[in-house]
């Protein structure tokens, strides 16, 4: 391993993912709570556990959503699922439910890092974005050896505008070659761990 | 928009996307025909138009399955799916169902380009493994003008090796951080256009 792939390594490792299923907005702009989407667990696990993320926290408030996440994860890691296919488990290991971000936060704190900052994702600009390029600057920056980040991604029609404001980051949108931006929110958290952690952008093979 | 987002947006045009559901590898490597995934159409055709991909085939040979890819379409083609989000609509415009690679090749081939070629995909590395940055410079070449080139993602586990084997490219697999390597279909097709056809890796917002 050379020195940039250990460093982006530890970056990642830095790096927790919440799927955040409330606050976000509904079709008209409406702050609501979404529904646990099965795949949305499966992918971005998968994708985490692909990049060296360190936790995959999925929220919401809902009690039996919250009972339909861990049903899920558990088929997997100890279910009949956990027989038929192995790969799943180790990836929803990384899986934590929780009710709101905040215990997230905590639960990234107690594992000794000296502060926690949230970055929000957004599909439009936002007077505050800062680009792949400079969010990598950050999290090699020594000074924030001891901060553990929480990469925040929106389900239905994205985190709720209070969310965003709350948070000490927001992430740049994706853009692909036109005006057309939407992308699942699984395809999103994919391509923005490739663009943070991905290999040298296959300069090699 | 700059000459390098021209010159990658012209690229883009130039590519199209199969969804292989037959051959494929099932869970003991033998050669199989998969289920269609109601999500792999919406996350895909979302990431296809995002980049500016040509079209979108769907490749299967059972009929009940034609038929339900081409439902899944048309409900949010002209259903109450159109209604309800007229973006999936945009993106599902791309898609054609089709019962094997060939007819793929044959429509690409009408459509004014002089020959075509198969780009097959795979999770582990191939003896004919073409990069990432290599495949790029394969694409702005201009000898290569009139070459359509259709990228075929495998599902369940992946391409049938005959598939692979007789497939003009094999592009490299996607590596993180480490050897977890069960990245989904979906997420596979959305980092691979962000790595060919992405804007310039986040340098700005």
């Amino acid at each position: 391993m050379n020195s940039e792939a250990h460093t982006s390594a530890h970056m990642a490792a830095r790096l927790s993912l919440a799927l955040v299923h409330y606050p976000v907005k509904g079709r008209q702009g409406e702050t609501m709570a979404s529904a646990i989407t099965n795949l949305d667990l499966h992918d971005i696990a998968r994708a985490a556990k692909t990049y060296g993320v360190n936790r995959f926290y999925v929220v919401t408030p809902l009690e039996d959503q919250k009972a339909l996440a861990g049903k899920i994860v558990s088929h997997w890691q100890n279910g009949a699922g956990s027989v038929y296919n192995p790969h799943r488990g180790r990836a929803l290991d990384l899986v934590s439910v929780f009710s709101d971000i905040g215990e997230a936060v905590s639960e990234i704190a107690a594992r000794g890092h000296a502060s926690v900052k949230i970055v929000a994702t957004s599909a439009v600009p936002h007077r505050r974005s800062t680009g792949f390029s400079e969010f990598k600057k950050i999290l090699e920056n020594p000074g924030n050896e001891g901060v553990g980040f929480l990469l925040a991604l929106g389900t239905a029609w994205g985190l709720a505008d209070e969310f965003i404001e709350a948070a000490d980051y927001v992430l740049a949108p994706i853009y692909g070659q036109n005006d057309y931006n939407h992308l699942s929110v699984r395809s999103a958290a994919a391509i923005m761990l490739d663009r943070l952690f991905g290999d040298a952008r296959g300069a090699t093979i």
